[in-house]
């Protein structure tokens, strides 16, 4: 069966368009406080190649917790499987900013993708170096596996995270207090802030996230073992509190950010990214869920069929 | 590429023959207690119903949590997705056991594989019936999916489940507290108790778990759909407080049982039970998911990849 | 200075029967629910025996939670210091029907106060004795405090204890799964509904309160050492997630039930009983706190100062 | 009865010199680290003024959470009950310095003594004052109560106490976060770790607790209504999460510091202060609160009797 992904996209944009609940805005600070929840954008890259998109797919939005699955990857380009002596690799059945779980398993966060293991990872990823550094290297990382250069930090919303990060900083904190940090907290949450505030497009994003699937060439930036694991994470944990819900419903390894993006991986298939501002109670984006969704009725590419 | 399985699993056997550390027998009821850590049995049935195995295939055990499975599947045929009302279906991040989520979230278990939402969903799958009925439906369920009349409840093991559960009484009467039990509490875990003492061998189970996916003719047992959203539910919640190893380390829906078993779904390709009595510190088969790791890397059925 | 006890509990009487917001009466069995918000009782009972009372004193209510004091007293008559193996002596942090903590102490209760600690407690004062025998001896103990033979268990409200008591079942399930409980659930259970039916006046109440301080002559029912400990157990925890406020408000040890009494022991000085049915947010009665708190501002009982 | 308080201590002191279980000294900074756990010393300073001691009773150290029974004074002084919108006065039922009960209750925490209840009370202490003026006002009001102007902070600890202050730079961070710091957190942080570091010998802190109880004339440093109240919360959450042990062995109204002294106040009868550096499993002085137990045991100042 041919797939006509124009057509599907066309569907799944104008069904969108027409959505009145709409979820709420992040308004934590100015930045994304001020997007319009009529934003929408999608996009879906081929391992050919190929770009299917609708809606806003060209428009630049902040990743925010998105980056955390580049991070990741680079985390693990550094320290091998050591990694997971400082994250364990489990669903937290907690708030993405728990400390409670924290507290139970004594300064090692549940996953790379909550918060505290995020704070690690970026700890883990600096490796010694420079923040402007390890900064350069993650943008480099994400330009190659999107194949774009012009992608970008937006200092403004790195301040605006900075400013409002108290509770990062007490993450930050607890994990030094149990020996888990390993640079100065300062300086490892200066450069977790930078790296929320990436932007990308969703046919950047979309692009990009073909690096955790199979490519006939093109650039191969993690191992096949490594990159069916980051989707395993994608998978379990990806979505918070609500990852659950979104297996259930998608069946696709994908990764949440409260900017309103998802990134998502077809293994075999495609690449996907979508985009819309507005969040459901977990902090996902809740058009981006419904669009997926859809997305993967009508291609049959969920994981588990 | 063709699979040559024969050796693949001959290999896995030989393996797992020699290993020494086997992990640790269940010991809270007698007639898992005495059980010989040596055993292993391991099949694998292809859709078109070709079934290869290694070791201990044939030996029927006890096969305890992997009935949730099954249960979960009669509950949802009769609920439809009301079902979702009663019972979470996010992972747990606790013990199997455990009773502080149920208390945070006010009886609602977290998902239908830790104990609490388990004993909810067998309440929701008796839905009025006698226990005995719903035992004989569930009976019949399994046999149909397995081809195979001769598959039983070991009365010897429902009774020492019974003589032991004071924990699952507490969390059944726990979720009645909060009005989330439709049937008298010791009804409810009689039919519980008895579910938990099904019998099945390797053989019998791996053909059973082709039900999850998609079959060229023979039973269909439930829905695309609904398949897809069972086979969410093992992936993210399938191995208690592991589950984001296995999901890390195998990448295929499975569910474990404290008698040694594990059943495994690789959606398209095959129908897989494995079978080491020894566990590991999270209740999970020690070298049952070894195999399946080993299995899953000879054959590239992550679908992760 | 001699005290005008008449003078003040007229004033305290007239203030609380002109208050309006008298709190929500308990609304779990019909039994207490259907109690009269607008009731009002409180007495006094001095070392000598003399009685001040003020408002509906004569009235007999059910005692409910204020019983577990009677019970300790009982089970460390028993059992000595060996009762606090089987409960700490800890305030819970939580609210007085929480199982959380009780996993996280596996099955060793905070306090003999909270639910779980009262029923361990119950089981520990059985003893080996049939439930009867301990209610006849329970019955006994609290005549004996109070000089009045005229007390007595209301069986409809222990029924209807019994026919709401899943989450206390739950509690002693959870417990007999830690082995912490001596006797068969049922019957500890039988026994603590029974326990929790007793119904007294305030004036009977008052009396038996001097059981807690030293007193000339009359019944010495407990030591002085084990006096000064339950004493201190119901400053630390007699008011479940509210003692601290109790003691902040009324610098007295005392002991609060969801029927809307509260005993105060003001030691060397009274026995103090207070009745009203309205409950504040934490399930002790509002305007019994508040008219005990006036009693120690006009008489300067306050342990503190 | 005349106590003859020469011959009691000693008594006590011979009994505490002769024991051989002494309990672990604090470890996490050299200064404590390095104090002989063979010290011990104990002051009962009665209301007319006289002072006796035994042992190492005029030999100054390290005061520690001591110190947050004086800030509390202070903060109550400043800000009048709207300080207790900002902390709540209940037992924490978990270890001192959990952030667990913190993210339970969105930032307000349980009490006064806990460790992010004694950041937030420095913190209202301070209300827009330098820290170095919040110092100066602290030690005044101590050397007011001590009569003695020779009480002084020791830098080198309060530059230890900030080296290894990660947890508490991660509570304070949580409070902000939830809005509940009114200065900036390394400037509170700041007076806090100093207030730590105060120094005072078991004379000068039992002379000092004297404040805590009516006293015919002299330095009347808080009203009769505030200090009762400020001894209700050392009665219930001065000694963590062992406060009703506390209770129940001694039955007075203490706050224990992790330098192993324990500052206690007998109403109506004497302040009292003993100091042994070798602490049991829940922080708390092991031979101090056997000490004091002794101490009442012999003069009859519980206050539960």
């Amino acid at each position: 069966m041919t797939l006509d992904l124009t057509a599907i996209l066309d569907e799944i944009g104008a069904e969108m368009a027409a959505a009145t609940d709409r979820g709420k805005v992040a308004s934590y600070i100015p930045e994304l406080a001020c997007i319009d929840p009529a934003r929408f954008g999608m996009a879906v890259c081929l391992p050919d190649g190929q770009v299917f998109t609708t809606g806003d797919a060209q428009e630049p939005f902040s990743i925010q917790s998105i980056s955390k699955v580049f991070t990741l990857a680079m985390a693990l380009g550094r320290m091998g499987d050591q990694f997971w002596d400082r994250v364990s690799r489990e669903p937290s059945g907690q708030a993405f900013n728990s400390i409670l779980q924290l507290e139970h398993h004594k300064g090692i966060p549940r996953n790379p993708f909550v918060n505290a293991g995020a704070i690690a990872t970026t700890d883990a990823a600096l490796a010694g170096h420079a923040p402007s550094e390890f900064l350069g290297e993650l943008l480099q990382f994400i330009r190659t596996a999107a194949g774009d250069d012009s992608i970008f930090i937006n200092e403004k919303v790195a301040k605006s995270e900075e400013a409002t990060g108290d509770l990062n900083r007490a993450l930050a904190y607890f994990m030094a207090a149990h020996g888990n940090m390993a640079n100065p907290v300062p300086l490892a949450l200066g450069a977790y802030f930078h790296q929320c505030a990436v932007e990308m497009s969703c046919a950047q994003l979309a692009r990009a996230a073909l690096f955790l699937t199979e490519l006939p060439d093109g650039p191969r930036l993690v191992s096949a073992a490594r990159r069916r694991r980051i989707n395993a994470m994608m998978m379990l944990c990806g979505h918070y509190d609500a990852s659950g819900d979104f297996a259930y419903r998608v069946g696709l390894p994908g990764k949440s950010g409260v900017g309103g993006g998802i990134m998502v991986v077809a293994p075999q298939h495609a690449g996907i990214a979508v985009w819309s501002p507005g969040l459901n109670g977990q902090g996902n984006s809740k058009l981006g869920t419904a669009a997926v969704e859809m997305l993967v009725r009508a291609t049959g590419w969920s994981v588990f069929d």
